[in-house]
Parts: structure tokens; C-alpha cells; sequence
């Protein structure tokens, strides 16, 4: 079976495609499939962009579609930046939407976060939805380098030290992308997809 | 935990009720966390929509709300009626949405369908999502009087009978919103909410 990975971001693609290959599935990118739309985000939440997005590719160009959505959640605040954590700032400068989460985090005792990613599988008989997440900690002060997006600042439980700190494999072999990932390869596998 | 289930279906209500009570769980209706305000649906997708009504909920009134949107993908419909399944006709007549999914598959051997239910958990830090399926056939002609919506043609594999021709029970212990709370209430034992 044919589907077309609709993930603009190339850390994503690649780690997902590393992850498919060899499971039998034909996975092809945006690019690939002549597809340059800007693919819609407008839900509200994070399950919601990732099956918007999956709907999308799948309702205009009649191609199988896999599609991603993740995000951090903040419990002391309400789970933001949650559908938001890519642009919270106001802008894509990772930097910034750190400045931000740290600001509002100011004082406050719980540190207390999630990171999620949701997979959402699109085809003609099928709409699936998969979502991985790793709990945390937001620490005080980011460190690291590695990665993206938040990690300098995301210390997951039963570690000490950040994302941000851990080398790529050591991430990848935890982190929620990889457990979304998991669960999907977990359904094919049983399943098939269809 | 007090968590409050953002369904409007009685039918619904009584079996996500039934399943979770005895888990701890502090369950109450909409009505009863005085919740009157008609929930937003508008995503275009199941997933999507589950979860923006707990969305709403959880940000409107901060308390943390699990939600679910179910729906039919025909495969030969290209997945539809889906996210329209309740008022596919333009109406939310049972029997005018059964009338024009037959109408529309008049003449298509390939019957093959599946039922979804996403169940969707929004709390300050979580936010969570959980999907049963049940994959069938649609029968030519409806058959029984159990059940509600699509049930009478839905034949699940490896039944010879359609949901309207099996006793509640029956349904229920195969169901795909059965499957969905299973996960939901599998996630709550292992991990606990928050």
C-alpha cells in the first residue's frame, strides 16, 4: 500500500520513515507525491490537526495518508502551549517559545508536563489515530543542545537531565514520536491497513 | 478525580457510565456539572471532533472531560458517511441515513465498512485519545430493530447477523465504543489520570 507522509518537518519525516521502512508499507513524502499544498491546522487541538491534515491529503488527491501532531502540555498551565507549542511565541523561534513557557512558569512549584505526539492514518476505509507521550518535568534553566522545539527545557521522568542533553539515539529510543510510531507499526502488524 | 462526560446521547452516556463506574473515577453528566452550552463539532473529523468538545469543556469550566464522536467509514464511499454519519441525510433520521448510504452503494460489491468510536481525555495535563473499531460488511437490506443508527445494515465480521438483530448485550461486548473505553480504562489503570 501507497501513503504519503504528510509531515513538513524533515527531523519528523525522516524519523518516521527510518521507523516504517522495511514494514512493507510504500511510504512516499509531500514532495514525492507532487503535493504543495499547505495542509490545513485549524482544530484547535492536536488529535484534531493531525486527522485534519490526514483528511486533507486523503479527500484531494485520493492517496492513503499518514499525518502527525504533537506538542507539549504544561500542567500548571493548563496544558498550554499543547496544540500551540510550535509558534507560542507568537513566531517559530524555538528560543523564544522556551522564554515564554519559562516566564509563565515563573514560581510556580508543579513542573509537572507531557510531551505528545498523535499519528493520524487516513484511507478509504480507514481513520486511525495513535498517540504517544512522554511524561515530565520543565526544568528551571534550558540545557542541551541536541534536538528541538523544547528540549532543552523537558527532563523525562526517571532521568536527569533533558532531551536536549541526550544523544539523537537515546531520545529517539523514547521518545512519545517513537511511542506513536510503535503503536501504529503494532496495528499494521495485527492488522494490516487498508 | 471528578471528570465530566461530554456526551449527549443517553445511549451513550449509560454504557460509558456503566463501564467506568467502580474504577474510582468520579463520573458526572453535563447537566450535572450544570454544562448547558451546545458543544462545538466543527473540525471535519472524528478524532478531531472528540476532542475539541473536551477541549471546550476542560477551558471553558477547568474541569477535565472525556468526550467521544463515533462514526461509519464505507470503504467504497471513500470513507464516508464518517464525521456526518448522525445527519448524513441532511436530517438525523435513522432511516433517511440508512436509506442513502444504500442508495449510494447500490451496485458496489465491495461492502466493506467499520464502525469507530474516539474517546478524547482533556485535563490540565493530559490529553488523550483512544479509538475502538469494529470492521463488518453493509448488508443490502436492514435487518432488526436493536441498536440505533446504522445497526440494522452493519454486519460485523464474523457474524451473520447485522447490531440491530443482537441483544444489548451482545453489542456491547463487541462494540467499538466498548473497545475505545476498554483502552480508555486500560490507559487509567496503568498510568492513573491527571
Amino acid at each position: 500500500m501507497k501513503v504519503v507522509l504528510a509531515s513538513n518537518n524533515a527531523h519528523k519525516l525522516d524519523e518516521i520513515r527510518a521507523a516504517i521502512q522495511g514494514s512493507g508499507l510504500e511510504i512516499i513524502s509531500l514532495q514525492e507525491a507532487g503535493i504543495h499544498d499547505e495542509l490545513p491546522e485549524t482544530t484547535g487541538t492536536i488529535p484534531g490537526n493531525a486527522m485534519q491534515k490526514a483528511t486533507y491529503v486523503f479527500e484531494k488527491y485520493g492517496i492513503a495518508c499518514l499525518a502527525d501532531d504533537s506538542g507539549l502540555l504544561v500542567e500548571a498551565l493548563s496544558g498550554r502551549p499543547g496544540v500551540d507549542s510550535a509558534h507560542y511565541s507568537g513566531s517559530r523561534d524555538a528560543e523564544a517559545n522556551i522564554r515564554k513557557v519559562l516566564a509563565e512558569l515563573h514560581g510556580h512549584s508543579n513542573r509537572n508536563a507531557a510531551f505528545i505526539t498523535v499519528l493520524a492514518f487516513k484511507s478509504a476505509e480507514s481513520e486511525l489515530i495513535f498517540e504517544g507521550r512522554v511524561l515530565g518535568k520543565i526544568c528551571e534553566i534550558p540545557s542541551g543542545v541536541n534536538g528541538f522545539g523544547y528540549d532543552p527545557i523537558f527532563m523525562p521522568t526517571g532521568y536527569d537531565r533533558t532531551f536536549a542533553l541526550m544523544p539523537a539515539e537515546e531520545k529517539v529510543s523514547m521518545s512519545h514520536r517513537t511511542r506513536a510510531i510503535e503503536k501504529f507499526l503494532e496495528h499494521y502488524n495485527q492488522h494490516g491497513l487498508r
